[in-house]
């Protein structure tokens, strides 16, 4: 039995809980936060702790907490043999490198508390300061998902950054989307079987080939129109990115 | 038995050949478009025509072909009784103001030409000269897909612009990431599950309350570290969306 520490009380925490607790041959012996109430998500009571000097020996530490807290997080704590990870896309392995052993368990998923996610489709990026440390998260990460992937700190930061702009940006499209459909009496409904399609889309083809659209057919007069339609923040956006897909196809600016 | 004419070629016409065939209590008797060799989606090649003076009398014709050439083609067609209606997003009703009956049939929805679509998804947008035009056109309309909205040519301008918003431009964000996984060796499969959980979350949440990321947290450490990141068009479009959030959310920029 693996014996696993949860750290922290968030979105990431809560689902890793979830997934952990669910997998074969792993044990949450503690979950660690400073306000306990906080881990009402926690089925066992007597498993939570908010003194990090009452932390036990475990085979794996997984901090997941707000990024700037990390370190000093892990300034605190007094952790020996086990591994210790955190659970960020965009800190530093290093950050945990006053331990003996250390790494990084970063899932690619947006994670919302009272959303049940499919964990074993989580793709897990992985990273550890020796290659027997790697080993061993490779085997708890295959306990809980089907994605398991090698990524070094800097692809992992690359890989944030991609999913700000998959996942933050488009959302805030679709959130833009959504008041603009509002201020002209439409039901934004009416548009998600076009944003579940583009997605579908994306499963079979490249985003590169899958593209449409006035800007990629340089349709100028709908493109002017559109902008006529559009107060000035929305316009920007509009413009910024009609002017991207056209630098990126060839077409004329 | 309603009869059927549709004028075009491109991804919009075939998919509307496709799912009016197989509908019940509607025929297709004619497809017309000038180059007669774009037409082999369609089964029967002795419906296909190319001389618009050859057009059939119908009870329906649905001008599927390019914005721009709608206003000229329908200068050249003679139909005396049928329902003459276009399909397109920002194309005035008025387009067709010539006939005596005419409206709009406008598919919101992203077609490619070997993707299947489930049409009976896709929302159809109504508009017609008459009450009487729009009870027929919701009669067929209803024959081939399940949700059927009355929209008028303001509205439906709208609606095509926001499609822009939550099709065009976040494939674009999905090919910005893909070429920038590229740059870093990561395989853009690795956002495949992210991107699909941002759209399967909207169908619970309204996307203005699924919204996350360092822009929703005023996390400007995170922000500076990708926009030191990314190249020059990048940056910028970076900047706007995140200003955008934090603009909406009402954080401090």
């Amino acid at each position: 039995m693996i014996k696993v520490v949860i750290i922290g009380a968030g979105n990431v925490a809560s689902h890793l809980y979830r997934s952990f607790s669910e997998a074969q041959g792993l044990e949450i012996i503690q979950v660690f936060n400073r306000n306990i109430d906080h881990l009402n998500f926690v089925h066992d009571s007597e498993i939570c702790i908010s003194d990090p000097s009452k932390l036990k020996e475990a085979h794996l530490y997984l901090i997941a907490i707000k990024d700037e807290a990390i370190t000093a997080l892990a300034q605190e704590l007094n952790i020996k043999t086990g591994l210790v990870t955190h659970t960020s896309g965009s800190v530093s392995m290093d950050a945990l490198m006053k331990f003996e052993n250390y790494g990084v368990f970063y899932p690619i998923q947006t994670f919302s508390k009272n959303m049940p996610v499919d964990f074993s489709e989580v793709p897990l990026c992985l990273e550890a300061n020796t290659s027997e440390n790697l080993n061993f998260l490779k085997e708890v990460a295959a306990k809980v998902s089907n994605k398991v992937f090698e990524v070094n700190s800097e692809q992992r930061r690359a890989l944030h950054l991609s999913a700000v702009f998959v996942n933050n940006f488009s959302n805030h499209l679709f959130t833009l989307a959504q008041e603009y459909c509002q201020q002209n009496e439409l039901p934004f409904g009416i548009l998600r079987p076009l944003i579940k399609e583009t997605v579908s889309k994306i499963e079979i083809l490249e985003p590169y080939s899958a593209q449409t659209g006035p800007a990629m057919r340089n349709d100028q007069e709908t493109i002017n129109a559109h902008l006529a339609m559009l107060d000035e923040d929305k316009q920007k956006i509009y413009k910024i990115l009609t002017e991207s897909i056209q630098k990126l196809y060839g077409k004329k600016l």
